[in-house]
């Protein structure tokens, strides 16, 4: 018996121990559920994407075994699956297209060394605490991206859809001009395969529930049944070519011998050169992998009002990659779509991951060769059904309502990433985000305020009810005062004056100022000096207490004499009304 | 006589017209001794900053002619001195090294061809009206450019000073190296020629005003003798070289002939691939040189309590430009240093800028057989006397105290320009800048906030004496809510209810936000659900009206409930104490 303090330890670093603590038979049996039909989905869905991800099918099994053993003792999202997943997958192929075209490399050993440095950088994020550098790809940002990638995939799969030699350099308008150029030549039955294969998933996984529900099955067969659907379309697919006899005359491609066994624990060899090619890619991957992972595990944790742990996540998810380089696969990541599934399937721990990644192992030790018949048209099926839902033309509407800064950055990314490709593509679309970010700083909302009825509040007189003075303009920033907007709101300031030419005060509210930079700091100071020459005293008010701290560090406070720095805003207005009202000479009495 | 309105256009294009019409003998007089002054700086200058733009000297004069008279009539400030200046020639001069290197043609039609961009860019942003695209560049940025810049510019004069050829490839380090690698070889009469060169000039520029004044001469011409340290310095050295015979030996580096005559106005040909390589950096020097015209035009003007018009900067450097183009040399712009001595010489329009362009002529079409035996040692040393000013080791410590961020920005240009050249090292600058200020707001100041007394007015709990309510948690983000910093809000307020128990409701005031992004609309969704699950209520407060309305075209609002959106702090205050005092079941009573 451990120790309660190692326990607690043990508890720390595994969640999964905190779990068994409490674990019941019906637990298990709901995870034993849900894992097998994750299997069952894992299965078709890891030799799609490693086909995806331009390697041998057997690959994406690999890399459904080990990394998810791992993450179900790491983790700590009860039902997040992890795995192979599409999007991984398409960036992992595209860096594997470019890298063996500066020849660094065979597909897998890239493949490898990329799960041990998206390993190692997940790993690397949680020692520096650096997890929160996610939050810099915004939603736009990564939602642009999904659906751009999902379209890439989708577009990408027609080769096997088609049986053409699509050109497949993540260019989307090559795809489709060659598409169109050799419509003649596509293989019909490998087309109508295709299309049949669609058509299976679409219904098992729309159609199916609602007829099952109507038969006298038991309600908790029917979930696993409908999404059952790619293992349906597999299994009766590769009947279908086996008897028919069209891939012995090359009519139908097929996936052919995978070789049996699981995969062996090996060492990895060491090439810098190779690896300062793949830093970037394995960057993203790396980032992409582990927002998508938090961003579902975040969902799902939240359905059952629990919570998931970032920084756990990164250390899960580091050493479900390092797990996949040294059992010699490609990077994996939490997905979208099974982990819905596991969920929903009633996954409870990630006992159902362990039930999932046995099914695989028994797949691969002994059942590979009854793929040999599987048409790579049905995987290509599999795909574009995995991956359609990804594409998100609502959330752009919806953004477009809101906020058409988002919108711009979600459509500028997708068209990025369909134009530049996949990684300059989310590089630009991030560029983008701060880009606008800054550019909407740089033209600030200023509001000339007023007393609100007898009250202390200041409000904008072009919205409220506000009383006001006129030898007294009461502005207020809306933003921190940095090098992009000084002189914005330098020209306001003058404008304002120059059109109201009673003002003899100028009251500055910086309640929204949340940083004063050296160029602010800098234009401030003009600003005062030129407003004086006018005859106008600059005030500040509501300055915050940070700021306050670094101006007292300057002699800015000695330059805005007369001028003052007033607690509250109302204070400044008290102060200055009754200055002005004691018969202080006014510049309308001098003039 | 011209009709009122046409004269108003006239004034209004032409600045220079509404000067004259007041212009007084006295003016006249001003201006006469200030354009002399300049003139008598412009030459040896001009003559230098050619060569730092790798251009034959005459190169330099002829850019002190034509586009000094376009400004004179275009131009808005009345003692902004047009011209070749220092840190646009490093740029031409690395510019034309990377184009001649590449092939692309030769120095002076490259040089052009800059001309001809810079002008048609600067005329460009005044039609865009973009102007104001300069405020993108942080005063910190600027700052540490420019320091840089004038540090490669004098160590780029060393070859010059000592007879070596050092390589001139903008690596300050190889520079140095092969310096210290040469040391032995060293052309002692060079290098003492060239520190005697910098006695004069530090002598006439810091000693002589002191000495002259305890002289009978008169105090107007203290000034201008002070100023004319470079021509001293000219004359002293050709008067030496030429009877010294050392020229003749080649034991000393000569300017040689110089052509004689006015540039002539010439066509320029077209040639889309050179302007390609050519564009980013003729962005470069439109924006450097315009941003710095501006704030020296800005800095003159606001001692004569004048403004300048930015836009009619655009044009009338833009036009200086085109006219430096068809008079078959490099770009020009408004500079520091000569501005500042026609300011304190006592220019009083640009009549004196047309004064030290007659001058320039005068010298260019007779006079330059007087210069064949000007050393270059002495070119190099007026440089190396016009650069040292611009290294600021102050402004980094004045922004050190007030801003890290800012001090970082400055001191990380400074070294990408010394490293990675001008070009890409201010574009890094600008990128550090960005990418601080996006940092910086992705982890804003949160107050927990409190009644200040009385009053209507909350302020920080931890720097002011203010009242609380335990039940009640009011917090003040200090920054808009997005992509960057949602999730670190959602912490801090998730942390904050965890650490107090007893809190029912949390009051975010958001005086200080100042937009809501959609990443950051679906996080305070999500907060609100996960209060809500633990018996919090969220509410908002002081939202801003274009917030509001914004809020409004969606269902936030309607997701907030039982949370209100209050006008302001004091109301949600009362309105929640009243009801928690009211006996509504508190946590704390139910648990």
């Amino acid at each position: 018996m451990p120790s309660p303090q190692r326990l607690a330890t043990l508890r720390h670093y595994f969640p999964l121990t905190r779990w068994l603590s409490d674990y019941q038979r019906s637990d298990f049996i709901s995870d034993l559920i849900a894992g097998m039909v994750v299997g069952v989905l894992l299965i078709p869905q890891g030799m799609a994407y490693a086909f995806l991800a331009g390697l041998p099918p057997q690959y994406g099994l690999y890399a459904a075994i080990i990394p998810l053993l791992i993450y179900a003792l790491l983790g700590s999202s009860r039902s997040l699956a992890v795995g192979p997943v599409a999007i991984a997958s398409l960036m992992v192929g595209s860096t594997i297209a470019d890298a063996t075209a500066s020849g660094l490399g065979d597909p897998v050993s890239i493949a490898i060394n990329l799960s041990l440095l998206v390993g190692t950088i997940l790993i690397c994020l949680r020692i520096l605490q650096l997890g929160s550098i996610v939050n810099f790809m915004s939603h736009s940002v990564i939602s642009g991206f999904t659906s751009a990638a999902a379209l890439l995939i989708g577009v990408s799969q027609l080769r096997h859809l088609t049986g053409l030699a699509i050109p497949n350099d993540g260019f989307i308008t090559d795809s489709l001009g060659f598409l169109l150029q050799h419509l003649s030549s596509i293989n019909g039955i490998t087309l109508l395969l295709g299309l049949l294969g669609l058509l299976v998933l679409w219904f098992c996984k729309a159609k199916l529930a609602g007829i099952l529900s109507r038969s006298p099955l038991p309600d908790w067969l029917i979930q696993p049944l409908c999404r059952a659907g790619p293992m349906f379309a597999m299994i009766i697919s590769i009947l279908f070519v086996a008897s028919s006899g069209l891939a012995q005359h090359d009519q139908i491609a097929i996936i052919g011998k995978i070789p049996q066994g699981l995969p062996v624990i090996g060492l990895i060899s060491i090439d810098l050169q190779l690896w300062q090619q793949l830093l970037t890619p394995a960057i993203l991957i790396a980032l992409i992998g582990f927002l998508e992972s938090v961003s579902v595990g975040t969902t799902l944790a939240s359905r059952e009002r629990e919570r998931i742990d970032p920084n756990k996540e990164l250390v899960a998810l580091g050493a479900a990659n390092l797990g996949a380089a040294f059992s010699g696969t490609y990077p994996v990541a939490g997905g979208f779509g099974r982990s819905m599934v596991n969920f929903a399937s009633g996954a409870r721990t990630t006992i159902a991951s362990i039930i999932a990644a046995l099914m695989v192992a028994i797949t691969v030790s002994f059942l590979t060769p009854l793929f040999y018949y599987l048409p790579k048209a049905i995987l290509g099926a599999v795909i574009i059904m995995a991956v359609l839902p990804l594409i998100d033309i609502h959330a752009f509407r919806a953004s477009w309502t809101f906020n058409k800064a988002d919108a711009l950055t979600m459509f500028s990314t997708f068209i990025a990433v369909l134009t530049l490709g996949v990684e300059l593509g989310i590089l630009c679309g991030i560029g983008i985000s701060f880009l606008l970010f800054i550019y909407r700083s740089s033209q600030p909302h200023i509001a000339v305020v007023g007393r609100v009825g007898n009250s202390q509040h200041f409000r904008n007189v072009a919205r409220h009810e506000v009383t006001t003075d006129k030898h007294i303009l009461a502005i207020r920033v809306d933003e921190s005062l940095y090098f992009a907007n000084t002189r914005f709101v330098e020209d306001f300031i003058r404008a304002q004056c120059a059109s109201r030419r009673e003002v003899e005060h100028v009251i500055m509210i910086c309640n929204a100022v949340n940083f004063i930079d050296a160029s602010a700091l800098e234009s401030l100071e003009n600003l005062t000096l030129q407003l004086a020459s006018e005859g106008v005293t600059l005030h500040l008010a509501e300055v915050k207490g940070p700021i306050m701290d670094r101006l007292q560090q300057t002699t800015f406070l000695q330059q805005l004499s007369p001028g003052q720095v007033f607690f509250t805003a109302d204070e400044a207005m008290c102060a200055l009304t009754k200055a002005t009202a004691e018969g202080q000479p006014s510049k309308g009495q001098l003039s």
